[in-house]
């Protein structure tokens, strides 16, 4: 048996309408420490992972942990009959076959309950290995999010180098070529720390498929900045906090190099 | 000879585009009591009654009644050319060959006019019997309107069941099923007078079309609340008042018993 | 070599939004006077003529007079990479084999610099004759827009007809006939002239494609008031001002008469 409550649909909208491009049937860990899910979008290419933690919950009983399959882009569509401050309660009975999702608005007269079936899913197993990723940058949301658009109507392919001063993106395409230069603007007491910080130290340059980073702007509605995590060989991480309930992780392999431009 | 003027074009095109996905060349019946319109869409499943009273417009000068034949999506598209705010002027001559539409902006410097081809069609008549609807609901139109769209996009049926504390708009798919329960508010005194009221004490089910009731949607732009009407084996009324000039209503069948959820 | 700068990015990707639908390649001429573009549609039935003034510019540097060729549409991405307030300096190379286009935000810290490939084109001698308009009419440009666009819905063409008190859109098609009459506003002093003026003494009736007007409205956003320029036997004139740093116009050629409605 499980319950769950949070406090406002928004969120949970807001998460759902994020990953519904890149991945459609997907499990569902639920857990004492929270709701996780982490699955490959169908070229497996790109990873999505999200966490959201039990403290982000109003009310999280669980009695042993489980794991669900359901289809995201169902689950959307029953989202959408929430209004954005209705009160969530997610429900799953002993040897569940639904999902029990409740909305109930503010003046508590307006109750919406769908039991959304549940599938059956092979688990991946997916293992994230723990990485030391040797730069990590912190970008306006939005702007991140209008420059991969604006990028994508260009080429395919973009190159990501990072240094201590700047992110750089460069494409190259019988358009033309061209880069956009953005410096990092770090307080000046952790600039002071960055001799001893091999982190900020090594530059990374590595190629990515626009159409993926596209797919994970959904997100930017999420939170107003996103953090890049690169490292040599290393799937680039985006990562978007969620105020108050967790965070959601894109993972995208990098291209090989023969194909960045120069 | 026929010579009616509105002073506001808004009401007009608002009108015409809530009837013009459902019904394409209707007849428009003139009369000294005013202009309606009655017209079954082409699967002959729902149909849509206009009421636009003659005290609704600021002139309105008939010498004997008269039946036209129009093309609903031809007004609409000449509906856009007036402004929200233009004064509408409609004509007939004697014996007309076509409807002349004349918009005068505020300022009177500007005049359209347009004279709209009409269209020979059959009379219908529809007769549509006075039915004792032994339930009645109203509710806010925006959000009666948001909740068939998100429905409509779940499944093709709706079952709705109103009792004198409720009304529940109940779903079953392949997706799972739902359903959503709001509490009727009724006013005090009303609520006492109910039990001598036989309208409000029999409970209504009945299964409907959400494509049709999706196509109703386009009429909330024209009031702030819908009345729902209902009884046993009779068609569902969707009535919208329009201020100070008429009403709007579409009437939809039942589905029979054996589609609707348990 | 080039050199051109504008202090505000807004203007220039509303004016190749403007002509992107209607040309694809095009000539720009650099000279000491500014940059000038003239290029027809494929049908070969419209015209745009775009002028750039020297002084419209906040640096404009220039060896020597040079004529370059570029996609109005890649230009139109590129620029999409800009922020509206973004400054942008053009460049070119002695020789060039690119446009370098350069944005720079107004912090100073985030810089975009795209290298164009350049298109070797037949350059167009066009040659657009002086003529004498006898008929010139003001209007504001968001209304005309809305009216061309409503217009075009009803049917293909339409034919204007200026007098010295009005300017009237006629159309015909089997929707039915109509007209819209605007009123032209002179200030007073000019009526008095007017007598002695022989462009507004002469009325003006022609058809023109509503297809090709259509597509001038996107320049819409470049000014309050478009004005239209018309004499007999000549392709009509829209000309929108760009405050501060030049025009845009558009030639239409008239439909042959037998096409216009009586």
């Amino acid at each position: 048996m499980f319950e769950a409550k949070v406090a406002s649909a928004v969120i949970l909208k807001k998460i759902i309408d994020s990953i519904r491009d890149l991945v459609s049937d997907v499990n569902l860990d639920i857990t004492s420490e929270g709701i996780g899910l982490q699955a490959m979008d169908s070229s497996h290419v790109a990873l999505v992972s999200l966490t959201l933690h039990q403290k982000g919950f109003s009310e999280y009983n669980l009695e042993k942990p489980v794991t669900i399959g359901i289809s995201v882009s169902n689950l959307a569509k029953v989202m959408k009959l929430a209004s954005n401050d209705d009160e969530i309660t997610l429900g799953l009975a002993e040897e569940p076959s639904h999902l029990k999702v409740v909305f109930m608005n503010k003046k508590q007269e307006k109750r919406t309950q769908f039991d959304l079936n549940l599938l059956t899913l092979d688990s991946e197993h997916l293992g994230i290995p723990d990485t030391n990723y040797t730069s990590e940058i912190m970008m306006n949301s939005f702007e991140f999010s209008k420059l991969i658009k604006e990028l994508n109507t260009l080429c395919d392919t973009v190159t990501i180098e990072t240094t201590i001063e700047y992110v750089r993106f460069s494409l190259e395409s019988d358009v033309g070529i061209g880069n956009i230069q953005i410096q990092t603007s770090e307080p000046a007491e952790k600039k002071e720390d960055a001799a001893d910080d091999p982190k900020e130290d090594t530059p990374v340059i590595q190629s990515f498929a626009l159409k993926y980073l596209n797919m994970f702007n959904k997100a930017s509605c999420l939170s107003n900045s996103v953090k890049l995590m690169m490292a040599a060989e290393t799937p680039l991480v985006v990562e978007f906090e969620i105020e108050d309930i967790g965070e959601l992780k894109y993972y995208l392999a990098p291209k090989i190099n023969n194909d960045a431009p120069q």
